[in-house]
């Protein structure tokens, strides 16, 4: 079920001190700025080849990182996103199996665009897991 | 400079319970566990295609990620490992861009018998950084 790393996701308290440390630092491609007010973030994507880094400030009012922030002053790993082929039934093997998705059970469309599910991080040893349709 | 994503690297508490969860919950190809002991953890790799997970539960006395469960008893992201081409050059550039390498800042061996660094998480927002020679 499992598919590849889609991305890594960091959350930072300055975007741009962020992304000029990934680029100028370690060398890194970045993304220019992406303000995406319906999620609540800015991203900056880090390119590694094989898989993305995604460097997230937050945006407005209620954004969805800004209490790990208020936890985490400094930033830190917010969460892992693996591609599914088949979203639905993923999330309902995962129901089966005792696992909790967050908020209503049914996917919400992502960042990306695409249908997308949260995990508890109770289940997964204190990992926040994003499932994302492929 | 920063090549592609090697593995993300979570601590466990329980690494059996955690393995049940990544193979039979997630549905991911796991391996058995190996025991580390120079490097003081017994580790478990998720294989997602493009990249790995490590799974890390402690192993014996001193173990590097037991301060971290300490914290995290439920357990948590520890770090993001890259290849670079050239450890050495890359742990110049590091230093004379102002990033402290942890340690004595010569590489050491690392869990895949390849020379790796560790990055200070405050120059990193947060995230704990290992460079590993390709």
């Amino acid at each position: 079920m499992l598919g590849r790393l889609n991305h890594v996701a960091l959350a930072v308290p300055d975007l741009a001190a962020a992304t000029a440390a990934y680029r100028d630092t370690l060398g890194a491609r970045v993304t220019a700025p992406q303000a995406l007010p319906e999620h609540g973030v800015t991203v900056v994507f880090v390119d590694v080849g094989n898989t993305k880094i995604e460097l997230l400030e937050p945006l407005g009012e209620g954004s969805p990182i800004a209490a790990f922030l208020e936890k985490n002053p400094s930033g830190g790993m917010h969460h892992v996103c693996y591609e599914v082929d088949d979203i639905l039934a993923a999330r309902d093997h995962l129901k089966a199996s005792g696992a909790r998705v967050l908020g209503d059970g049914n996917p919400k469309i992502g960042a990306h665009g695409k249908p997308v599910l949260f995990l508890h991080p109770k289940d997964f040893f204190g990992t926040l897991v994003e499932l994302e349709q492929a």
